[in-house]
């Protein structure tokens, strides 16, 4: 036996500004390439780890442990082979982690037939991200899987909601190389907010999704304000207010930290005014020695593809 | 000059559950009975009180306050009677201060030829609502001016979302006929509230927005849930949780406090299932010495209306 497939893993943005720990939408332009090849010798191996240094122990490398649970829960009698080349630099906040979560479930469930529908696939890769994560969160993994925007309403049992996408709607990413440890992103959050700021940002999530149904641009461009956890991890990520002023200027309806860092991101109108807002993104850290890399994303509503 | 109105306005749940000051939706077959008449004296006058003891001197009253920013703003030559026939008591917790606040301007800028639109009226109608709350919130105005279900995002300036009402949605209200301070409903809330309680809260209303306008009613069952008032409030509505247990056991969506209370709302997918809850509902209060009275209530799309 020598079934093998190849997909595109795509990246993630998590936290959409109001949409802290539930929104989710999946990118286009960057993602993994993966490689799984169902074989007769039972077990996962990981077999190459290409575009950066993860650990090929399949317990401790993510995309292992997700393949891991599937395969306890399905015993198939053939075993996985699976081949990683990274496309999204792990502690990025495009996710990573969850794009090789995901690879490795979606890949089997193909060569095995489909035995499983994606909301399980989803509950295995959290079993992947919690190992990268600390703990189990979907935000990132829906959005690879499902496409589009996606809400998790819940996690145990998990409540995936795909919510439409405008389709003029386009992200920017500025992704400046530095280490934000996810340890320091939590803890610099409060444990108590106030109630008045809450309820200003259920009102913000609520908009949005509405807008997102309707295609009210104008709507998203309001409704895309996170006064929670921003004012708080917006310290984490060097000339923030700076970037974000770059983003409105050029015209994007909002901007905001992608995941926890340090990438963020901004939403726009048209590829055009995305693409200005990348151009304005380019110089951001010209006067510093921090690296950044920026790029432009269609919304992606397929997710996770074969190749 | 005599042109005169004859006009319904329509009793309302804020507060829906999830959507904690800042989702509300119109019933049907309770509210207001008001007719204005447009009068060669200058000034707004009430003329008429029925159904319950209310001031006549505008600077106190709903309507007189309400009635009296629109008309300073608009300096129209004429002047304007107010007649108010209550069928909302106040402090049901049903909107019965938003619905005279409404009624006024509503009314008013119809017999001048409609110079407002609904955002301005409920703009006007803030100023009234403000004399009986104490606050300036539109969560009750908002769905009598516009009907259906409202999302009040923002209030300086006012940003009010209609959101799709499904079409089977039918609403159950029990109303004890007891007192509840809305100084005292306010107080027991806490200022502060956990991060995580108030990320479950956004997701469940980002979720109730979405199954709202898909018309998923396992999902609006799934979301209506308030975790961060009722467990407050209910404390201050005697059987909370068996009248909440009636309706659900009756095959409710979700059931919670409507407004600050007294009164309880739940939504059901059909009206038999609402009658069948109303029915449940009846039986609450018999072994108490509180009065009660219970309706069943299509969702009113329309909201005020001409007669």
């Amino acid at each position: 036996m020598n079934n093998k497939i190849q997909i595109f893993v795509p990246a993630t943005v998590a936290n959409v500004a109001c949409g802290f720990d539930v929104l989710g939408f999946c990118l286009d332009q960057i993602g993994d390439g993966m490689l799984i090849r169902q074989v007769d010798t039972p077990g996962i191996r990981i077999t190459k780890i290409q575009g950066c240094e993860l650990p090929y122990d399949i317990e401790s490398n993510v995309a292992g442990v997700s393949a891991k649970a599937m395969y306890d829960a399905l015993k198939p009698k053939c075993g996985f082979e699976i081949e990683i080349h990274k496309g999204i630099k792990p502690g990025s906040g495009i996710g990573s982690s969850a794009a090789s979560a995901v690879g490795s479930v979606f890949g089997m469930n193909e060569l095995l037939g489909r035995p499983y529908d994606k909301r399980e696939l989803t509950a295995f890769a959290m079993k992947g991200e919690a190992v990268a994560s600390k703990s189990e969160h979907a935000d990132n993994l829906a959005p690879a899987i499902y496409g589009g925007f996606t809400m998790v309403r819940n996690i145990h049992p998990l409540d995936i909601i795909q919510v439409p996408t405008p389709r003029d709607l386009f992200a920017t990413i500025i992704y400046p190389q530095i280490e934000i440890k996810t340890s320091e992103a939590r803890a610099i959050l409060p444990k108590q907010i106030p109630i008045k700021d809450a309820i200003q940002q259920w009102a913000n999530l609520g908009s949005l999704v509405h807008a997102l149904h309707t295609s009210d641009y104008e709507l998203i461009q309001r409704s895309l304000i996170d006064i929670i956890v921003e004012p708080h991890r917006k310290q984490l990520i060097p000339k923030y207010d700076q970037i974000k002023a770059r983003a409105m200027e050029a015209g994007a309806l909002g901007c905001s930290i992608s995941g926890s860092g340090p990438s963020m991101f901004a939403l726009s109108k048209g590829e055009a005014t995305a693409q200005h807002v990348k151009d304005r993104f380019e110089q951001a850290y010209a006067d510093t020695d921090i690296e950044s890399q920026t790029f432009v994303s269609r919304i992606n509503t397929q997710g996770i593809k074969i190749l």
